[in-house]
């Protein structure tokens, strides 16, 4: 077995729960609107817009734009679909987008990563921008060693150019690289660029009705239910 | 006076001692080859070596190589002239390039980083390549938000690209953008492109007998000797 040097983390339902922290703040700031929004629901029709947005960019039928970008234009129309977009100003609509930038870790994220970077370079690897993930490390004191955003390739995963650079900046070989994440496709588009891989099942990532994402499709070399799970099978 | 966003922090001589790091570590590496060397005048040498290596590729009359790149070519032709490359196989090589990732911050880093980077978004902003980034800011406890490479626009500081992109990807204006250094002609760079600057005296940076850039050579909006007295000025 190659040695592993680097443990990329995918951000979103991986290690961040995006549905309880977008749904709070969506109800938070649609309530000083006077306007009462099921958040769980709205947060689930904004992540579904999220692949089919970002498909348009890696097919290259819309120019490069960052995840902040796709975000303003799903929920644009979002509000416009629900005849709620008036209620809505440039402010609010900025403030809604930068809930992505604020999101709980699931519970055990921050110990685990804790015990994995005393053996690994551990890093956020996202499709989210520079800054969301900067600003979303900080909020929720995640101990990650360095941050690398889809961004700085201008593609998107599962796209391979975003694998291939976190090990090209790490100065690793793809195969001392492992992808973490929670989600079948991620792990697809890492193994296909030659990292290895690690689910991580993240049962109540899409609320307690949304069909997550399970070990038996992703394929991956590891398969575990916690970071601290992953730490434990690393012998860290 | 516009509100900062971003504080972006210089590396070698600003955050860590270069000098006595690499010192350390080439007389103890020559040491175990038999060799007996001045770790302070060898690591003077090879810094001497950085800015003119580096305009090589600055003025594209060499490919787009990283510090680590830009360090080994130094060192080759050192050892060369000194007489004594026969001593140095390969591995020795590479590890005297790595010696330059793992060096003491100055004793006032930790503790100034980590007030200023309750109000600040702080990065640390570096012609060091992004690797060599991650293992130094690690490895020295540094708590930065965020790690900005010149590797990932393949130009090298005082171009206005790196500067540019630090606030492209931190989602700033330049001027929301405050560059921390040691350094006049980085300081210069910054100011070319839109940004504050501020300078940190580091007066130990090339030694007892060097000659440390100057505050009233640099011009900069800021003047202080330390991180703390930074978070002292900047009311953190």
């Amino acid at each position: 077995m190659t040695e592993i040097k680097v443990l990329a983390f995918d951000i979103f339902g991986t290690t961040v729960d995006w549905r309880t922290g977008v749904a709070e703040q969506v109800s938070k700031v649609a309530a000083g609107r006077g306007i009462e929004l099921d958040g769980g629901a709205f947060a689930d029709d904004w992540r579904q817009r999220y692949i089919p947005s970002m498909d348009l960019v890696r097919r290259k039928e819309v120019p490069w734009v960052n995840l902040d970008g796709l975000h303003r234009r799903s929920l644009d129309d979002m509000l416009a679909e629900r005849g709620i977009g008036s209620a809505f100003d440039e402010d609010s609509r900025q403030e809604l987008v930068r809930a992505w930038h604020r999101l709980p870790a699931w519970a055990d994220s921050v110990a685990g990563l804790s015990r994995l970077r005393q053996r690994y370079t551990v890093a956020a690897v996202s499709n989210g921008g520079f800054a969301l993930l900067t600003n979303l490390v900080k909020d929720a004191s995640l101990p990650f060693d360095c941050i690398i955003s889809a961004e700085l390739t201008r593609h998107y995963k599962p796209d391979p150019q975003v694998y291939l650079t976190v090990a090209e900046l790490l100065d690793a070989r793809p195969n001392e690289v492992m992808m973490v994440a929670a989600h079948v496709w991620d792990l697809g588009g890492a193994r296909n660029a030659g990292l290895r891989t690690a689910f991580v099942g993240r049962p109540l990532e899409k609320g307690p009705q949304g069909r997550a994402d399970r070990a038996a499709d992703a394929g991956a070399e590891l398969d575990v239910i916690s970071f601290t799970e992953l730490a434990d099978v690393l012998g860290c």
